[in-house]
């Protein structure tokens, strides 16, 4: 997975986990795709420091991830409930009508899962 | 919930975010179920030293429950996966053999996530 999508992946399961000001600042940087020159700017502090804090919360929601491993356990589950669906599809097309509402009530609780 | 149980699960979820002597000492007394004075014998720590970091830990913990929520989205999961498979036990008594497959490898992927 390329770096960049995975620190914004990381940053929405564990970015509650920052102060507000570094929230604030990697979602600028990872998800509006602002440079540093630009934050720096907009939140009127050096580049230096902006690159500085940056790389802390990098390496701060990797850790995070190494310990909890949400990602990978999302990403495992994902993957489950992608076959899960597909066999629910194949299911519909073989059942008679009262199964059929059974089959769909399974549907709408996977996808909420 | 009561809230001896409560934490067990917590530490159970955010437990690798402690150091290795907080989890140590948390689970010799939630889940061991030792009192403050053997902990302390145990570890060599005094009872007041045990006590002050049992509830610092505990704090710690719910704070890391109020921001990602994870015991929360366990047990709607949890909710959700059983009527999934009270509706799987339902359809089961109902579909021929061609679809039996199907809905068995649902169940077994429904109990993998």
């Amino acid at each position: 997975m390329e770096e960049r999508v995975q620190i914004s992946i990381l940053l929405d399961l564990y970015g509650d986990l920052l102060t507000d000001k570094q929230r604030s600042i990697m979602d600028l940087y990872f998800n509006d795709d602002l440079s540093l020159a630009e934050i720096s700017e907009h939140t009127n502090t050096s580049r230096q420091a902006i690159f500085d804090l940056i790389k802390r919360c990098q390496k701060q929601l990797i850790e995070y991830e190494n310990k909890l491993r949400l990602m990978e356990k999302n990403s495992q589950s994902e993957s489950y409930k992608e076959i899960i669906l597909n066999n629910i599809e194949l299911l519909k097309a073989k059942v008679d009508n009262e199964c059929l509402s059974f089959v769909e009530e399974i549907k709408r609780l996977v996808l909420e899962l």
